[in-house]
């Protein structure tokens, strides 16, 4: 098999490597394809050495069939196609007792605290597998994982149908969002700096504005004075987080998605003024993960536009050198490309 | 009649007056107390000059008795002990059609907007008018806005019996916060600067932390490591802001209170890691104000210890002058002291 590792210093190495059989209640998956997001670029980038222990199998964005199945496993066959929602938890924590396991105290994440899907074999436990319908081709069911964000996303703000949402930012997270928001039956504005993403935006069907033009005044016009229900902050950027709260109504709601690693200033005044609620949203339930594989089941969310190309596991560092500079929404491993079967 | 005026230029003048009989729809109160309160002394410092046209009667915190009904008016009789929820919507607006006239887009803020209750004899419209239990003293009654606030802000949080709250600040608010926190079942910290307030609040029974000690250890220890249910921002300091975070659980909400004229760092990393809520929190509802009359009728929310002294119309600008110094919590003007029955 061949696994793709993290190994410090900007760099990923590709090395065949020995599978082990799945322990005891594992799973083993013969990967198919891995998603590469913003999080695997801050991983690469060095930005979170503290956290991650080199060399390090990264990925959780992913897609598969199962080759092997560990003691005790229950309720699986082999080449059942598979995702994998990454959290484990420990159960035991304030959070967990109180029902919100997924952002757990103690959270192992799979693919970050532990190793990941960038492998042609992968072992985890059977209780994250979340089993896929035969309908869904496993290069778009390796976007359940980001769309599950999305979905959890869109479920903290309580969107609701006739609502009008503003996305502020336009890559994969940001159009996952509106994609997501629309299927809920919301009406989306998504502002984009970038060109070619704000005519991807409007290509499917979002109105996309410019965030250099008036967007507060087009806001209003677009909600007859009142502002948007929800806003969804995307973009990480700090001038984004201190204009977000323009454009939401009296008591509407802005979630921030995006990390903002340094405290924003943000407009405290307008938030009081307002009454408005600002919500911070982080992974997913299994709901959502749920959610993620009927709406790309539907095909509600734009698969085919969001994955900008696929390239093998051996490639994978020009993948992450490509999503780094910004020249591609989203890059899908091929996981098996180019193996004999192993 | 007396009247006080903001002349501009921090100063208060006290005037005779001629009083006007009210106009139809209007009631004529005669002021019993009218609170000072940081609106207020905002006002008198200048910072709201752009909002406020000089010369102003102002003050919104008071309590009175009916003096005259103008044409059409019902339901009222002379002498009936009143207060005022000083708030005027156009009832057309966004806001107010989705229901929130309390922060109507065009909302008139009686006592800043339009002549307020430091005056002998006000004329309001009746539809303002909240009435009094003839069991409240009418000093105690002052304080049925300032508690109205704290309502409003603690049914903001969602407060529930058993939740751990923590009040930052311990001013007048921060005290009747906490005060009504603990009358819905809350258990309260108080984090407080000032030695004085800190003891002021401990005498009320509330945990009282000096913010130079390791307050968010002493909240984990409180909480068996989970954090606290509800923060309260009341102090309105940039470094509070920036902590506050720290003290909530995960999900758990900070209800944004005091008045932040410039934008504020907030670790917005930690509100994703958490999933916290972060609430603005305006001005009150009609039923915030009939609570707020009934916890102070029941005695639960310390009045006498609020109130550092009453003193007579004729020295309004004293009180500012205490009040701007830091020197007293809450100073009522005694409107009808040294009066001729006028
Ligand atoms: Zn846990
Ligand atoms: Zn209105």
């Amino acid at each position: 098999m061949l696994a793709a590792h993290y190994a410090g210093n900007r760099t990923m190495t590709v090395e065949e490597a020995e599978p082990t059989p799945p322990g005891p209640g594992e799973v083993q998956i013969a990967v198919a394809y891995t998603g590469i997001c913003g999080t695997d670029l801050h991983i690469l980038n060095g930005h979170m050495d503290a956290r991650v222990n080199t060399p390090a199998v990264i990925g959780h964005e992913m897609s598969g069939t199962v080759a092997a199945l560990g003691d005790g496993v229950e309720g699986w066959s082999l080449d059942d196609p598979v995702t994998v929602m990454p959290l484990a938890w420990d159960g035991t924590c304030p959070a967990c007792l109180a029902g919100n396991a997924h952002i757990c105290q103690n959270l192992d994440f799979v693919g970050i605290d532990s190793p990941g899907a960038l492998q042609s074999r992968w072992n985890v436990d059977a209780a994250l597998l979340v089993p896929l319908p035969a309908t869904l081709p496993l290069r778009h069911a390796a976007l359940v994982e980001p769309t599950a964000v999305a979905v959890h996303d869109v479920r903290r703000a309580e969107l609701e149908p006739g609502h009008k949402a503003v996305v502020i930012g336009g890559g994969p997270i940001g159009v996952l969002i509106a994609s997501v928001a629309r299927s809920f039956g919301g009406e989306v504005i998504v502002i984009e700096l970038d060109p070619v993403r704000r005519e991807q935006a409007a290509d499917l069907g979002f109105i996309a504005l410019d965030p250099r033009d008036d967007t507060v005044a087009a806001v209003e016009e677009w909600t007859g004075g009142a502002g948007a229900d929800v806003v969804f902050e995307v973009s990480g950027a700090a001038a984004a987080v201190l204009g977000a709260v323009d454009y939401a109504k009296v008591r509407g709601t802005l979630v921030v998605v995006a990390i903002h690693p340094e405290p924003r200033p943000v407009n405290l005044q307008r938030v009081f003024w307002r009454e408005l609620r600002l919500l911070g949203a982080r992974v997913y339930q299994r709901d959502d993960f749920d959610t993620a594989v009927a709406l790309l089941d539907s095909g509600e969310i734009p698969a085919d536009a969001l994955i900008t190309r696929t390239v093998p596991l051996a490639d994978v560092q020009s993948a992450f050198d490509a999503l780094t500079a910004g020249a591609a929404m989203k890059i899908l491993i091929d996981v098996q490309a180019g193996q004999e079967h192993s």
